[in-house]
Order: structure tokens, then sequence, then C-alpha cells
């Protein structure tokens, strides 16, 4: 895999600023608890994942495999402060996996201390493969994929939803990651808005290759078709995913597209017919599943009426995943 | 611009083992002949340009500014005979422009010699600028996006013949490149393949900016929707360019998508339907106004049947470019 993140974490939280900063760190402790070790906070800290508090000695200890930057830092650089405690890290044996945009790689002292103690740097942000064109040749094995009518809608969320719904049921599935939170929870995956644009779909049909005829991929979608800044991206997901099942997901009541003030949101249905068209051409068979909603700003009257109006519009089950978890959508995915 | 190459041009043709390897320099010179002042070739060269022979002080004597690399290297290399002649093009004030995957940025005698000379390397496939993300923000002025129902159809020559219909006709507008020949041929522009997928349709609305409202960027496209390998640049490329005018190229004949056994020619119309759907979710005003088609590959029969059909399901111009020039579909464009 282009990375290939060992477990347990040690969750570097630095001298976050506040909560949200810690967003991707507090992801991976939500979805991966078991392979959470504790976390590291420098004076200062304001962000807390309810996590032991370890030193990178205690970490080392305990068998910590990696440390996760998985914090937004200050000003874009990566402070002394925290270079000190890296090079103890690596070290004491731990590689680093870093969601930061500056890059661990491109930081001196580390690159000399991990090459020193044999320890690897993940810049997750920053695919370093070279991926093929797709070829858009049939795959075995069976792929969902999460679409939506934007950016940040849910679709990880929901793709892990439907994960750990399948395990529990013994069904075959892996979570594919395509963005850092995700690449930290599955300890592997592609940053797709990285990718060079000629090898997006590519890096897709490597993500998601070919396998036994029971088995899912959960691809963790990205973007919309309807959003201007990123289609590109989504475009690609849906010809390298050759999803046999889509998985569409959508906030409730949010005002306009983000960060497009022009573009309002778009309705879930025309979203869902433009999806399949895309879909379709690269498998047939492609069909929706279920609809996951992010219902967080709006009343529980509204989310219910929304539900019930979009259940009735697609015949198909409506779910906010955080509340209602994914079953009903696994159980469409079970009876083919 | 990201690449701001400067002419008159030396189209350097190196040890080219047939013409085919010189087919970027070839399309240099038959858009632009003015900026050509002669090709240059090293002993066992097998392409020809029907330029005059130059070596590289003829080159200077005359005043070129920029050495052309518009060939295919053998191996991927620069090789040593040609590294020597370009170290002299910076001798004597010229600066390189190389289409090649290798870059010459990268050849250390070549990154010297640029340096100690206060010359400029250009390596047109690898943008080396940083966009922003788009925004879809309406910006003023007109712009033509060439699309097709794949790669390979003529989408840089249809755009370049508008062009120069348009110039004739005393018409403001200006080719915007997207690809490494249409570059050299503009002198600037964005190799948007290569550009990082989270700035496709950034990169577009940064190519083809506000402009005054008489003013038509006349935008090269890439790929196609329904092309699986490239399609993200397509849905970047039709998202950037906020197109008022749309015109469809397709290679009559052609057995399969390139390089796409599984993948039959799309047929034109219901491209031209998925293309607008897109289309019109950044610019409402949107639409065709021409097919332009390739061809070479079929009997002037069977092309004149296939163009009259197309007319008829379409209700615009079709043309070949290369056999009946654009004329009809400048018409369409300025009666608006």
């Amino acid at each position: 895999m282009a990375f290939d993140i060992k477990n347990p974490y040690l969750l570097f939280l630095g001298d976050a600023p506040d909560q949200l900063a810690a967003k991707t760190a507090n992801g991976v402790k939500v979805w991966r608890p078991d392979w959470c070790i504790g976390q590291f906070r420098l004076p200062g800290c304001k962000a807390d994942l309810g996590l032991p508090d370890v030193s990178i000695e205690e970490a080392a200890a305990k068998g910590a495999k990696t440390v996760i930057l998985g914090v937004a830092n200050r000003g874009g650089k990566i402070a002394d402060s925290w270079t000190v405690e890296l090079v103890k890290a690596l070290e004491l044996g731990m590689d680093i996996a870093s969601g930061l945009h500056t890059r661990v790689t491109q930081v001196p002292a580390l690159k000399e201390a991990a090459a020193k103690h044999g320890r690897t740097l993940f810049d997750v942000r920053h695919p370093t493969q070279d991926f093929a064109v797709a070829s858009g040749v049939k795959r075995t094995g069976k792929r969902l994929l999460t679409v939506g009518t934007d950016v940040s809608v849910g679709k990880m969320f929901t793709t892990l939803a439907i994960e750990k719904e399948m395990v529990a049921r013994g069904m075959n599935a892996d979570f594919r990651a395509t963005g850092q939170t995700g690449i930290f929870i599955a300890g592997a995956g592609v940053s797709i808005d990285a990718v060079i644009a000629d090898f997006i779909s590519g890096s897709v049909e490597w993500l998601a290759p070919e396998n036994t005829a029971d088995h899912w991929d959960l691809i963790e979608g990205q973007g919309s078709l309807l959003n201007v800044s990123y289609a590109g991206v989504t475009m690609g997901l849906i010809h390298g995913a050759q999803a046999d099942a889509l998985v569409m997901c959508h906030e409730v009541g949010r005002p306009h597209m983000r960060g497009l003030p022009d573009y309002p949101m778009p309705e879930i249905l025309p979203t869902m017919d433009l999806i399949l068209l895309h879909a379709r051409h690269v498998n047939p068979d492609a069909k929706f599943v279920g609809v996951a909603l992010n219902t967080s700003n709006v009343s529980a009257e509204a989310a219910a009426a929304f539900k019930e109006k979009t259940a009735k519009e697609t015949g198909l089950p409506v779910v906010n995943p955080l509340i209602d978890g994914v079953a009903p959508i696994v159980d469409v995915i079970q009876k083919g």
C-alpha cells in the first residue's frame, strides 16, 4: 500500500490551540480506539481526546509503533518544541505519520533521525507513489462508494459505519481510505486530492484492486460532481471505483455549497441521477443502496420530515448514521 | 503566466528517430511559422520540418530567444550529445522550453549553465506554479471550450483553427493552452493533466481569467467525460472554463476508446447532453456551437454521410477543420 502505517498509535496533539485542531486525531480515536495507546500533549495544549496522557518514553514502553500527527499546526510550520519530541520518538523506534500540510520529510532534523534509526516518515497528504493510468477493466469483487451533494457531508463517517456493520455481520469488507483521517484509520490509502490529475481514477483502481467475489471494498468518497472546486476528484473516484453499490450523503439545511456562496445546495434526487450516469458507464449494475443524512444543524422535527420525504422519493433506506446506524443500508446490500 | 516562453524559437529535433517523434515541434511550426527561425538536427536525425537547418550559433545570430525541445527523446534520458548543444544555447542567451517527460531542470549541466547565464528552463509538462482552488464565481468575457467523445480527436487543432478564423475576422480572441504542444504554440499555458487533482478547475479559472466583455478565451480541451482514464481532467476543465460556447470533437471510425478496448466509442449526441449537464451547472447559457470531425480514417463517402447525419441530429455546423475550415462554427459564435 502507498502508506503502510503500523499500529498501535501515539496520538500527538502538540500545542493544539483548541479541540477542533485535533479533529483528525479524534477521528482515529473514535474509529480505532484499540490502536490508540494514548495522547501526547505539550504545555498549552487545549485539545483533549480523553485518552491517557503519555510521554514519548512511556508510549515506547507501551509498544507504540507510530506517532500520528493528526492535528492542525500553527502557521504551517513544525515548531522546534515538536521536533525535539518527535526525534525522541524516532530514536525509541517509532515511525511518524503526519497529516500536516508541512512535510515532515522536509524537516532536516526528522529526516536525519529517521535515516539514522531506520524509521519511516509518512506524509499522508502527499502521495509519493506513482500510479498507472486507469484501464477501466472490470475487476472481480464488490465495491461500495460513498458520494454526496457536497464536500464534508459525512462520507467518511458513513463508509466507516458501513464497514463496522458489515464486519459485525461477518461479511468480508475493507474500508479504503482516500483522505488523511481515513488513511490513519485504515493504516493505508491514497490522499486522492493530492494525486496528479491524470492518475485520479488509476489511483482508485489501485486502491480497490481485484478481490474475491464475496469481498467488499468500501471506498471513502470525496467532493461532489456538483462542487466546482473538486468535481474532478469525484469524477475520477466514480470511474475508478466501478461501484456496485452507491450511498448518497447529504447535509440537511446547509445554506449553500461549502466555499461556494453562488451555488445553492443541490437536491438529492437529481444529483443521484447524475452520478448514476457516470457510475453505470464503468459498471452497468451500479445502483444506490441508501441515503445517509447529517441532520445536526436542523431540528428533530425537520430532520424527521426530510428523512420521510427522501425515503419516499428514493425508495431507499434513509438514515442518520450517527443516530440510526446503517443497518438498513447493509440489509439492502446483503439482499443484493 | 505559468510559462512565459519568449519567441522566436529554435526547434530542436536532436537525433529524432522518425518524423512522428517530432510531432510536437511540427505542431509549433504549422501554427506559429513566424516564430520558428529554424530547426536544429544532430547527425542521425530522421525528422525534418522543412525549416532551414541552423546551428546553435546561427540561431543565436538570427535572434532566437528559446530552444524548443518538442521531440520525443530515446529512453527517457537527455543524451550527452544534446546537453553539449543546449549548454551552448544557454551561453548564447537562449532559454530552453522542454516538452520531454525528463525534466531539463534536473539535468545538472543545464541547471548550472542556466543559473550562470541568467537563462530560464521551462519544463512545460510539469507545472511549478501553485493554483488556488476554483471559486466558481462568474467571470466577465466569453469563453469557448473544445470537448470530445475521446482523447486525441482534434481538440487542439480545432481550437487553434477557431482562433485563426476569429483573429482573421478581427475578433478579440486568445488561444489558451492546456497541453505541451499548445503551450509552445501559445508561449504560455498549463499542462493540466499534471496539475494536482484538487486544483484542476482552479488552474482553468486562472488560465482564462476575467476579461473584457468582447474577449474570447479559446480553451484547448483534454480527455473526455467518458474516457475513464482522464475524465477527472475533463470534468475540471468544464467547471473551470464556464464556457459560453462548446465545440464537440470526434474521430469518425475509431473502433473503441483510445487505450480502452472494453469501451466502444461514445455517440456524439448523448455525449453532448452529458457535457451540457455539467457545463450549465457553472454557466446556464452554455451551448454547443458546432461539431468538428476527424475523418482521416474513413472514405470520403463515409465522411460525407456521417457529416450529414450529424448535422441533422444536432442542428449545428459540422466540419472537418482540416478540410473545411471552421468558418461555419465562427458564424454561429458571431451570431451569439
